[in-house]
């Protein structure tokens, strides 16, 4: 495992962690006490949490923590950022005014939204959804070429700065059963979706599609392409899920720097028991290094 | 296996069958050949098709075909009727009115549209989508609270009738990403979905959900029912097909008889090229076989 610190309340660390732990004033010291304890960058005022209890006071500590983990990794102090589940609800209390943690990160970075991705990667498939938490319903309406174009651009410069694939192959998925049949079925496929892939083959990409959402995903189709651009969150989520529910990873493409977290909620109905799997963070961290390296050799 | 017999033209069983056949006039003589040959009830004007070349010729034998077959289930000469792919294109341009087999088969039997249901079947995971091959974007509309319990009586009936899951559980997805987290991402789990889940649930009927569509499909989530009703088509065969690419099947449900079919296309491009993969077709022969048993013995 690369050498890693976590930033926040040394309770809420105290509650996912039972090894000993090292309080360190700054990250550079972390390395020194990897070997023996999971060194912690503490937060200024550190109130204290109640693992599995949500409310404002542990909201505040992640908010300072997230701000904090940011700041560190901006500076280089860090090479890259894993963030941990937030509860969005207490987050909105506070105050946050920004969807997710994504969006934070992304605007202390000054990239604006259509210029980065969010990818979902487990170890058999990478997914890049178009459209994310919005209704089902709204979802045809919110596509554009543009908007297309510039998530399969951010995700193929991902792939390649990232995770170092010098031709990435991004497979597209069309929005409708058969992909639109022709547009017997829809026409989003032949009025938004083949004009962008068309655009992304102009770039000099390797781009395919726009593939039948169906069929793209089983395990032949899978390796012909390093990731599927999809239209919409559960077009993306179904299949990543289905097969890789315990290992699977967020990670936010386009960004100056390096940031994942594990795809998977709060959970606190269990937290603190012990019962929590870990895979999905380990392959977080793992991956976080893994693409700081790469960025750092490029 | 169990005994059956190809209904059609004998130039387009040769195409996909290369030991002997034998024509029988009479269904009730195909069991004596079983055990040496394929016996095949030839359609009255076989005029023989090129297999590969899809053509008006073809469409008129696939539709000769689809009439005998229905006919002889219909009236009891055959136990259940299990149908391959076929051109779509071609069936339209000789004047077929229906948008597909199924809608065929179910007119033939006198049942109306809310009262069947496809089901889509792999070794672990069954799944009944209460929308089909429609535009995405007219999927919210097309829900409506009887639809969805229409389609889930269908479901659980043909569980208990073809499957002879005497309690089946039923676990219904919610439309929108996270099932609408209460209505942030999207009402109609809470205006549809819902109230249907708890008409179901009133009728006495073990059902879940409105489930987050993109969790309820992974290994421990499908352990806990036995059959998954979707939303929309792509809801349904996404999972289904990343699972079970080329052992799924398509089994009619609420028929008076036991239809299934291999859930793939003609795939012209490989005819009578030996590369075809059997799987789904006997995994459809073999489960018409068991649900008609289970259907004779109720």
């Amino acid at each position: 495992m690369p050498p890693f610190f976590a930033v926040g309340s040394v309770s809420a660390v105290r509650a996912v962690w039972n090894g000993p732990i090292a309080v360190v004033e700054d990250p550079r010291d972390a390395h020194a006490h990897f070997a023996e304890a999971l060194p912690i960058v503490r937060i200024k005022s550190d109130t204290g949490v109640v693992p599995g209890r949500p409310d404002l006071e542990g909201a505040r500590n992640s908010l300072d923590a997230l701000e904090l983990a940011v700041g560190l990794t901006r500076s280089g102090a860090a090479s890259g950022l894993v963030t941990g589940p937030v509860s969005k609800a207490q987050l909105y209390a506070i105050g946050f005014v920004h969807p997710g943690q994504t969006e934070f990160v992304a605007e202390r970075c000054g990239i604006a939204s259509e210029l980065y991705a969010m990818m979902l990667a487990g170890p058999t498939l990478k997914v890049i959804p178009v459209t994310t938490h919005v209704p089902l319903r709204n979802v045809p309406d919110l596509l554009t070429v543009e908007g297309i174009v510039a998530k399969g651009r951010a995700a193929i410069r991902g792939l390649q700065r990232q995770f170092g694939i010098a031709e990435p192959r991004l497979a597209v998925a069309g929005l409708n059963p058969h992909a639109g049949e022709d547009g017997t079925l829809g026409r989003e496929e032949i009025d938004l979706i083949v004009p962008a892939v068309e655009r992304l083959r102009e770039d000099g990409y390797r781009v395919s599609g726009p593939h039948p959402p169906d069929i793209m995903f089983n395990d032949r189709r899978r390796s012909t392409y390093d990731a599927a651009l999809c239209m919409y969150h559960d077009q993306a989520l179904i299949p990543l899920k289905t097969l890789h529910f315990d290992e699977g990873i967020n990670l936010t493409l386009g960004l100056p720097i390096v940031r994942t977290s594990p795809d998977h909620g709060t959970a606190f109905d269990i937290a603190g028991r012990d019962q929590a799997d870990p895979r999905a963070m380990i392959a977080a961290i793992r991956t976080a290094a893994e693409c700081a390296a790469r960025l750092g050799a490029a």
